[in-house]
């Protein structure tokens, strides 16, 4: 198996360092995965990721599927190939993006019929077909097609849509293997070449290789602790999974919920498999969910925020656009060594930022997803050392100190 | 004197190489200056330009004089520590943009009076002024204030604009000369400081040195062979420069006007001094520059087309948006090796831009710098082999054969 998962610290608390080795390699965990939607990580270049030494990447399923089409990126040798990122790469389903098209689809329990947030073209997921999406794109990890519901749901929708996610995931199962099996049905990538194409001779790249993925399933059941554990036995009764995905929180429900879910949540799943709590998030809620036994972790945030100006530090967050960085001179974090507060000041990224000038999207954004990845790497630090809950406390004192 | 020209090919030949020393470091020529208008070449980290072999850069004293502010730049360092490049720079005087600003500006012998294109301010540039704020920023060239009239403007009107410029330049040399003795006016960068900085203790950087600049003159004249003549002839009646621009070309005037001035200013001009070609240009501009006796080059074009799709390539332009690109394995140039062609294939870098992802703004931006930089080097390297015309022949008719 290309797949394992290695505690280094002991199970009984369940804030934990792990070693997760996947068929691109090894993930020292907790760690954070920058997103790369569309296959890129917006404004970064793959080896500025690597260079500030981020582990495992994220794209989307449904936003490759539109543009430019997983059949395409499965001609260009898959994922990997396509955005040159050797490490592990993982891909969310498209069932939260689907499931946010809210007057755009109508859920069926075959699957969900909806139209293209681009051009109006009527599509149709099911558990089967985000399977060959997913196969296409050739991720490491790939998710579960799932039924999301807003954070704040009630219970009878929230059990309603966390039971349709455990019968998706079977059938998610079965076509995973038969396409282990029996391979792709399309036709080979070089059909796809132009006749001026074909005519130039293009050898296409060689399709990534089948059978070295693993399949995610999603613990579902919005803020309802029962929910919540029904979700994670029901899960590990249909399968032995490589790992686990917590789905739907951060998205509206407050934070002590969020939290409590996944304290309900941990008790409920096996210690040896790692947990990845999809969409999340800020610094403190990495900080957060480490404590409550979460390994791996996703989030625009960083990126996004970089291109608004919006700067994470050591003492809370800053806007470079804000008038005062007009002449300073400092880092946007002192503590920071990220290529950004390395080389920039602060009155050099806001006049970027004043001026609209592309690298300081690419700045900000290199130092936000910096600045998540070396969290999540000083919490592991900590997590070896035995020192995690002091240092948990002393980093989320400091980061909420100087806010107003 | 720490600038200094020395030429590696014979003198007897127009088209030459050599070096120009600079205090930030020597400059092989011919070369391409990428352009950083606002002290960012748009889309591109310094790191990147230093990776592609860019030897000096330029930036634009009209734009930085409105933001952040010339005295920003000088509290800050100077503008190499702003923008953390330690290479050469060269600072456009603004006098192109502000003689373009048609209909908000006032030409008078003292100077011109114009409102700024960002906020309507009133503004007033001089020669004494625009000196004043080119040591501010503190490049190591900086450009006359001149007078710059459109591409086929009648002979009345270039010659009243060339010699203006020529009573500007001995102007604008006397103030060269006076802040060298006496220093700048201005308050010290710690006046700018809030008091709240104040009371941090903030030390901004040590001002950029000055008496360390050189400034250029500009040959103008338009297409009129006998002003081209006047304007070098009366250029060097006014000092003992250092190097020598060339403006008012390819801003308008068909192509074979441009390269017949630069034939004529090729005799007029001292053969030991470098000689800059304003604002050229595209591929074949720059081999004709070297073929006339060209130096120094800067253009936004590679930036510019970089970020609408447009590629340089040995076999002429294309644009990377064309559907026919989708699943293209090809790099852009399968002659390049600059960091876009060693990864990326066409059918990425098209889905970057259908996608607008800033990831493709900046790999075709280096790629387009990396080729003209490149263009250079080989011309370079053609010239001291003693085979530049057969290599400029052969490069021009590649780079047409392919074009409809």
């Amino acid at each position: 198996m290309p797949f394992r998962f290695t505690l280094e610290t002991p199970a009984a608390q369940p804030a934990r360092a792990g070693v997760f080795e996947t068929p691109h390699g090894p993930v020292a965990t907790p760690a954070f995965m920058p997103v790369g939607t569309l296959a890129s990580v917006k404004a970064l270049d793959p080896d500025d990721l690597r260079a500030l030494g981020a582990q495992m990447i994220l794209s989307n399923a449904y936003h490759l599927h539109l543009r430019p089409g997983d059949e395409i990126v499965r001609a260009m040798g898959g994922l990997h190939a396509f955005m040159q990122w050797d490490g592990p790469i993982l891909t969310d389903s498209g069932g939260f993006q689907v499931f946010s098209l809210e007057t755009l689809r109508t859920i069926r329990e075959e699957g969900v019929e909806f139209r293209s947030h681009l051009d109006g073209s009527r599509r149709f997921f099911t558990p089967e077909t985000v399977m060959r999406i997913e196969r296409n794109l050739g991720a490491d990890v790939i998710m579960q097609f799932d039924h999301v519901v807003p954070g704040q749901s009630e219970a009878g929708l929230a059990r309603e849509a966390m039971e349709r996610s455990l019968r998706w995931l079977a059938r998610c199962r079965d076509e995973f293997v038969r396409l282990e099996d029996v391979g792709p049905a399309e036709p080979p990538p070089e059909a796809m070449l132009s006749p001026e194409q074909a005519a130039l001779g293009l050898a296409l790249p060689r399709t990534a290789r089948y059978g070295e993925q693993a399949l995610f399933p999603i613990v579902q059941g919005g803020i309802h602790a029962d929910l919540r554990r029904a979700s994670a036995r029901g899960i590990m009764e249909l399968g032995d999974w490589v790992g686990v995905g917590i789905g739907g929180l951060s998205v509206g429900e407050p934070k002590p919920d969020m939290y409590a879910m996944l304290e309900e949540t941990h008790e409920a799943l096996p210690a040896d498999r790692p947990r990845y709590l999809m969409g999340v998030g800020f610094p403190e809620d990495l900080v957060e969910g480490v404590r409550r036994g979460v390994d791996l972790f996703d989030c625009v945030a960083p990126t996004r925020m970089g291109r608004t100006g919006g700067v994470f530090t050591t003492d809370g967050r800053l806007n470079i656009k804000r008038a005062e960085f007009r002449v300073d001179p400092r880092p946007l974090d002192e503590a920071c060594d990220c290529p950004a507060c390395r080389r920039f000041s602060r009155a050099y990224l806001r006049h970027l930022f004043v001026t609209e000038e592309i690298l300081g999207l690419r700045l900000l954004s290199l130092h936000n997803v910096h600045f998540l990845v070396r969290l999540m790497r000083d919490a592991r630090t900590a997590l070896r050392d035995g020192r995690f809950d002091a240092w948990s406390t002393d980093w989320l004192a400091r980061y909420f100190s100087t806010r107003t």
